[in-house]
């Protein structure tokens, strides 16, 4: 459901999926403060859905959180969770919605265990960024270790969303600035791809980044914008609903090189990516020339010289760092808090903590050490 | 579902939403000898659906078939329909799906009667064209007088679609290239909006508009070119699943001044389209010159000069004769077996016909006159 007012909705929207008994999912004070959770409930109340409440989720959610949510569902016998917030109170929800029908820890299911049910998730949408209203993945910060894992499955994809672009209006600055960089990486994560002759996603993928770049500094320079509040939003779904993503390979690398930032210095997810892509591109466009220059040309709107691919790619890159130091985004390592001497341990815990094998693959292949020299580019 | 040999797939998915007793309907005699039929029965086989069979489904699909199949799924206490083939079999399967639970004539749901129930339908798509595997909507011609309506509701979305280029690789170029400007259309009704600042949308639609500029020739020339016939069904579904088209003004003028040409002359749709929306743009575009303006330098790659707009939409225009020409479409009206003379008829049929209110509403609002205007164009 997109537009105005649509929160009040979400009790036809539960009744409809099967949902007599919620969750109420949700983070700090904003949603309190602004009436949005009190419009919510009334929904509910409007319809006979009873509810309980769970708020408390943070940026980078944790998975301590996770498990007091899957026990009081347990306890109260939850039928439906419903999210209200941005990824992190999304991604928690579907952690918790996962975790409560499951007899063993949630945890299995970041770390690699499929989903193959949970309770039915609804989301009423305060940040477009993450773009987990559309998705069926979720990220979730172990606080053992304090590292960052993903799960993904058809079971948590929300049954609903609710996306009322006004609600983004009072976002702080700096938030709708990490939510823009976190969507334009949604899409380059599908853009870095293997698969040839994907023109028809290639296409579509190029359109919403275009769109980002326009509508961006709009809603940047004017928060009440309402329509390039709305464009984001949409953006924001359409990044990662996968719609663009079906039947090419991507490349999640920069998000698990990322991650590690976010865990380690818990730097917002969005700055986190911002110094991290254009690192990254540095670091790999030698693997498919073709690829970045018709980046570069169609997006950034580089002139193009097929006999300089160099030129035109790294202008590319100096052209998205603009666009990102414009909107207020960090370019370095030590903007959002990290330092060289961390470098080793961040590259030894993106490819080798908690199980994993050693590299990163994606677009390319990366060592721990082509690891740690992304991160030296961010110095 | 997407790709090679996913029609093995339908047993498990038609199990998946609930159905048991099965209706496959379809159209000539291709889905029997290219064995696909004998592949989707095996599969229900093997999941222990039954099913009954309602063939016969021709384009422009009429309302005596649809009568037949509510009266066949009510004898047989049919719980899903199945539809095999392209926008014919799957109008005609939506159309039987909200029927068979009706009280009254199928037809009232064709004159604006609100669509709230339906049998799920379930589709196998094998022409890359309507985009009805992924709408809610249905165009049916109603044979007590040929004419077409349409009817729409979220009831007869399908519950599944299954999209294997493969399947399209061995029809006739003519079909293909019907069906890629049918998919252009869908996507043009949607960019002639009045709706202000609508610039994520606007640019999915110029990025699908442009893959199917590249793909679709590649398409024609190499019938067996996998990837192009990928990128075309995506496109296909992603032009009329109304992700590009939401939350903005659309126009179907062109669409409803085509309905009466197949109607009469029982010509393609597509080949109809393509003898109709370049005369309609050329009469309409002074109602916004920036928007004309903007697909032609976007789309069509014509050169900017905002001091002369008119010169860059008409460049803009040709363009899309040519591409329609390459592709192998007609581009008058006699190529259709039109005549000039029943323009007067069209025009009134289109306008007044069958209760229409005496305009047609979009984008501009066209008297009988201007209709007849826009069918002279075709001339």
């Amino acid at each position: 459901m997109f537009g105005k007012g649509e929160e009040k909705s979400a009790g036809r929207l539960v009744r409809r999926f099967g949902g007599s008994r919620v969750l109420i999912h949700y983070g700090g004070g904003s949603a309190v403060r602004s009436g949005l959770l009190d419009r919510v409930k009334k929904s509910l109340d409007g319809e006979g859905v009873s509810y309980i409440e769970l708020g408390g989720v943070r940026p980078n959610p944790r998975s301590g959180l996770v498990r007091e949510g899957i026990e009081l569902c347990r306890k109260e016998k939850v039928d439906f969770i419903l999210a209200v917030g941005g990824g992190s109170a999304i991604d928690s929800s579907k952690a918790i919605a996962a975790g409560t029908l499951y007899d063993g820890d949630f945890w299995d299911f970041y770390t690699g265990k499929p989903i193959t049910e949970a309770l039915p998730v609804g989301t009423i949408l305060t940040i477009s960024a993450a773009g987990s209203e559309g998705s069926g993945d979720s990220v979730i910060t172990n606080e053992d270790g304090m590292f960052k894992r993903g799960a993904s499955g058809e079971a948590i994809r929300p049954a609903f969303s609710i996306l009322n672009p006004e609600l983004t209006e009072t976002l702080p600055a700096w938030q709708t600035a990490c939510g823009i960089t976190d969507i334009i990486a949604h899409l380059l994560e599908r853009y870095l791809t293997n698969t040839k002759d994907v023109v028809t996603t290639d296409r579509m993928i190029e359109g919403l980044m275009l769109a980002m770049i326009e509508e961006g500094p709009k809603a940047m320079d004017h928060p009440d914008d309402y329509e390039a509040r709305a464009n984001i939003m949409w953006a924001g779904m359409m990044a990662h609903n996968n719609s663009c993503g079906v039947g090419r390979s991507q490349c999640w690398n920069s998000h698990d090189i990322e991650h590690e930032l976010s865990a380690l210095y818990d730097c917002a997810h969005g700055a986190g990516l911002a110094v991290t892509f254009p690192a990254y591109l540095t670091y790999v466009w030698r693997h498919d020339p073709e690829r970045l220059r018709q980046l570069a040309v169609r997006v950034w709107g580089c002139e193009d010289d097929p006999e300089n691919p160099e030129a035109v790619i790294l202008e590319g890159i100096g052209r998205y760092r603009a666009f990102l130091r414009r909107i207020g985004m960090p370019l370095t390592l030590e903007e959002i808090g990290g330092r060289e001497e961390d470098i080793p341990k961040l590259a030894n815990s993106a490819c080798r903590g908690n199980g994993r094998g050693g590299t990163l693959d994606g677009f390319v292949s990366l060592t721990e050490e082509d690891v740690a020299n992304v991160y030296r580019l961010m110095l």
